[in-house]
């Protein structure tokens, strides 16, 4: 199963504007883009978080072509929301989950944040793209694209003008980089 | 005068690798842009710990064409450094030190961080471009390109490949847009 991380981020590499939760800092064109980019996924996995700011959309479209996956301490929380094969919470390990989307034939997922799924990825080497939206923005504070202590490279597949401003980059993880 | 900040930062948004100080983590493509765009600059501007890590370089390459002014609180701690129009130290706030350079007949002051004086800079209008080398590498941890709460938008000037990963982008702040 191809694992592709998507993230719009800020210039200095934040995937949300100071305390506000969400990409609403992003330019319509990488809206466009990643609602598009997302048709080609046939799962797609997020933190708590991630799903509390997009929920009113997500339940507006769910469909049997792409299963939701939302990893939360809490699924009970939930439960009024699950949908078996649309939309699903889950305690397990991020190993487990990668495992079962991949034993129920699942061939390609979008990795949507936050800054805790997207770093324990790419520290399991659970990664093969990371496509970031580059929007000409500057916030100085906000939840970083990445944590800990990592040291990946990526190789540069391809780049792609969203707007005159906003650029988008599509990485392919180095599995034999030093880290 | 006209400001530019030069930056090399990762993917996650920033200028150190961890702990370490400094740009060891940049391309030698960047080290080669970066050395020939400071000839098209006859000040440059950088706080204590840009200064000490790149010291060496400096006290070899220092000219009459270019004066260096570093920030800190102890410009007597330098005071052996020292070389009036070449390479002074001052704890003079930023607004005078800029001011002073226009006095001087600066024309193109480069701005080299770190996070505080590239902060300052923009919190403060006092930047007319940001060029900031995207390197194909994700740290998690280090020093941040930015800091506090700012909002401040660009626009993307030029875009170049100094490798196949490697980008060169050149922005331009946007002094109208809503800060």
């Amino acid at each position: 199963m191809e694992i592709i991380a998507i993230a719009a981020i800020s210039l200095d590499g934040l995937i949300t504007r100071h305390a506000q939760e969400g990409t609403g800092f992003a330019s319509p064109e990488d809206g466009q883009f990643f609602r598009q980019a997302l048709q080609t996924f046939d799962c797609s996995l997020m933190g708590r978080r991630t799903y509390k700011v997009s929920r009113e959309r997500i339940l507006a479209n769910l469909s049997p072509e792409r299963l939701r996956i939302v990893r939360t301490h809490h699924p009970e929380v939930f439960a009024a929301d699950a949908l078996q094969e649309r939309l699903e919470f889950t305690s397990a390990p991020l190993s487990e989950i990668l495992d079962d989307l991949r034993a129920r034939g699942k061939r390609r997922c979008a990795v949507l944040g936050g800054t805790s799924i997207y770093s324990e990825c790419l520290q399991n080497n659970w990664m093969d793209e990371l496509w970031v939206t580059l929007e000409p923005l500057g916030f100085g504070s906000g939840k970083r694209l990445l944590e800990g202590e990592l040291s990946v490279r990526f190789s540069l597949k391809s780049l792609e003008h969203l707007s005159p401003d906003t650029l988008l980059l599509k990485y392919k993880l180095l599995r034999d980089a030093v880290r």
